[in-house]
């Protein structure tokens, strides 16, 4: 509860409250000034379309849940969700993907502090009753609201319901886990009536009761190993026991995978040993199912991983950010942004350019490169459409900011020769190679990334 | 309207009205007994894990709006989102993902009819408010219910939204599109408090106003060859132009894309022409950027292309299964359910099984290929876990209801030859591979299968 409070109070300081116009391409400092870390992620991300423009937008990115993501922040939560999903599903054979509703019809279900949607012109119907008394429509509404769908908060109750049908896929045999990843609504807590989505990922994993604690050790490993694995600076990303009087009554142990944000820590992931309660509750008319054939005697446990997606994309964003500083031509301290992604994770691969010339032809050679490019699953920034000129710095400053691993320049001399200048974002080392390698040399590069 | 109310009363008709139960793993039924299309796809969907168990959930699905998936099911969305993301995202430079918030800030927007996410809580305390009048409790009501945010119907608003700020990624430069794809919210129309979510696809395209009718008709030609590129009949899907008398105020022409399922067609996708009138809306403050370079004197017109997975889901479901008859050995009339899913849908390319045998050392063989093929993004149904013995008859009879597409059969023999072997789902020819062929075997038969 502390570090909530440590949160909300950092986020509402001077220092973040920082005004989301368009930037410049890049900033230019006095020199002896600090820059404030969160202020340039932030702006960074709306001018490189990681997100939307917009000081909510913003806001609800820096909170850690679901934001209006631009073209580059939709490619790199769909290449997080990817590797997400493929770490846990192909770890082992016994984890089975699911898809559960957010709508429960389960109207009961979630107690009065539950989110419903409701249809307001049914409400409106009610209010308009003229004949009846206050405590008539009190009563009418109260019926309303509780017939009303609950949304679901997290993927964990969905998960419980499909344990007893997902039984004879793993022939009544225990360990085995059920994986989601899907759209969780939350109160946002401010002013009363509003609500936030985040992108969840749950790993529901059942074994018997004396592996529960083994097995909830080898998943931290194996989560924070995941984190880890993408990280330009590691031990940023950590994990630890959660303290016991944090723990909720059915959870007997849990442990928290964090990332040590500027403003401080934040959990990414959370993994929790569950027990049997509500495992029975869910399916007290089938026990004897329960009782798995490892261990006839006693119900299964459950072991329960959830990550908060949103807020995980905001870890490797701030992770990612290197922020260099040199001083140019006119004496100035000039700084430089790198966004130095992942190979697996970075939304574009390579940006094909061209340098003046005769453009039409030169176009029709970036044509065929990119056509080439995305039939291999490389993804390609069309910078050659472009049609005002830039400055190879400003272009390089940009791409660096996108986190663009490569970049391609397409010029006069590629048309006579097939090659091709080469810059890699990490090195900025320039080669030279012929359009026919290329193909091959960018998918070697992101493979072996991703083997690492 | 007309055709909602047919769908509608045919499945509320006696033969929709199906018990769920499970049912045996392959049904014989009575030599003369005509078997009910949609009662045979609905229990085939249940039993092979496409969707979970449960009355309520098999009445979503047939509805075409999300119910809750088994894994198969799960891997079939899967696969059917990343092959539509492609399609159009791939098909042009211009194609930009976008991913928008459902929950809008905007609780003005949308007008009464609108479905909001609500705290029960916040409603409660009102309710509980001894000292009010009954007009000073429906104002308060009134006045939380117009706070609480609505919930997106379809993703066409959002994409509007992000036309200014994506202008910069074309340089300004008609045309261009955003492509969207996620949960939208449907008020469900039976009991009138109920409601449902659907996983929509949004294209929105941008282009001059000269050019919409053009583009219109390229969109609908494009959208109806990617349906029936997947499909075994390719002729149940369908376009037509939307009668003048169906069309919105704003919408100036539209075309549908219509599945012929048993109970009759219902639309998978809809196109239409909305020229400028609600981008003006959207973004009045910003006229003049709206101005495009191709077409100085004009706001650019929209072109939406908005499908429904879910439903276009059960399409191909329904689409595939084969039912085949054959009199077994004793004069039985026998069906065999074969769930004929394009090569690139299918949502298991191979099940691994063993023969009796020294089941240690052939389990290492498959648990090794397995991961092989698992590296190579081939999905696997690991059938050597199974412990109890079936009849090979029964193997087949359940993968081919899986829709899985070759069967490998790893016994004594294979540890000492290396040989294996193969049993097609679409011939039901069985042939013997050497175990090291098997990687490209697949590899190469999907990638021929998706380049038709």
């Amino acid at each position: 509860k502390k570090k909530k409070k440590t949160r909300l109070s950092t986020l509402k300081s001077p220092q973040c409250g920082l005004p989301l116009q368009h930037s410049g391409k890049h900033c230019s400092t006095e020199p002896g000034e600090t820059p404030d870390p969160v202020r340039t992620l932030v702006r960074l991300c709306v001018d490189r379309h990681y997100i939307s423009v917009g000081e909510g937008n913003a806001e609800l990115f820096r909170r850690g849940v679901s934001c209006s993501y631009g073209p580059l922040g939709l490619e790199l939560r769909r290449n997080l969700l990817e590797q997400w999903w493929h770490s846990v599903t192909r770890s082992s054979a016994h984890v089975f993907g699911i898809n559960t509703v957010n709508i429960s019809g389960d109207t009961a279900a979630g107690g009065p502090e539950q989110l419903r949607i409701v249809e307001s012109e049914s409400f409106q119907r009610i209010f308009e009753k003229q004949k009846v008394s206050k405590e008539q429509l009190v009563q009418m509404l109260q019926e309303l609201l509780l017939r009303s769908p609950p949304v679901r908060k997290n993927l964990f109750k969905g998960a419980l319901e499909q344990f007893v049908p997902s039984l004879e896929l793993v022939n009544g045999k225990l360990p085995f886990g059920l994986a989601e990843t899907g759209l969780c609504f939350q109160p946002s807590g401010g002013s009363g009536c509003s609500a936030n989505e985040v992108m969840q990922t749950s790993l529901v994993w059942f074994c018997s009761p004396r592996t529960s604690s083994q097995w909830l050790d080898h998943w931290s490993r194996q989560r924070l190993k995941w984190w880890r694995k993408f990280a330009l600076s590691p031990s940023d990303f950590s994990s630890g026991d959660v303290p016991e009087e944090e723990l909720e009554e059915v959870v007997s142990r849990g442990v928290r995978i964090m990332y040590n944000f500027p403003w401080g820590q934040e959990p990414l992931e959370t993994l929790w040993i569950r027990g049997d309660t509500e495992l029975l509750q869910k399916s007290h008319a089938v026990l004897t199912v329960l009782q798995c054939r490892e261990d006839r005697k006693s119900v299964p446990h459950v072991v329960s991983v959830t990550g908060n997606l949103d807020r995980g994309m905001m870890a490797f964003l701030s992770n990612s950010l290197q922020q260099l500083k040199k001083v140019n031509g006119r004496q100035r301290l000039q700084q430089r942004n790198v966004l130095k992604l992942h190979p697996t994770l970075a939304p574009v691969k390579v940006a094909l350019d061209i340098s003046r010339g005769a453009t039409v032809e030169l176009r029709q050679v970036c044509e065929g490169l990119q056509q080439e490019l995305m039939e291999a699953e490389v993804s390609v920034w069309p910078g050659y459409l472009k049609t005002l000129p830039t400055s190879v710095e400003h272009l390089n400053a940009k791409y660096d900011e996108m986190g663009v691993l490569f970049t391609m320049m397409i010029s006069e001399n590629t048309l006579e020769s097939g090659l091709l200048k080469v810059r890699s974002r990490d090195t900025t080392i320039k080669e030279t190679m012929h359009i026919s390698e290329i193909k091959n040399f960018l998918c070697r590069y992101i493979s072996a990334a991703d083997n690492i």
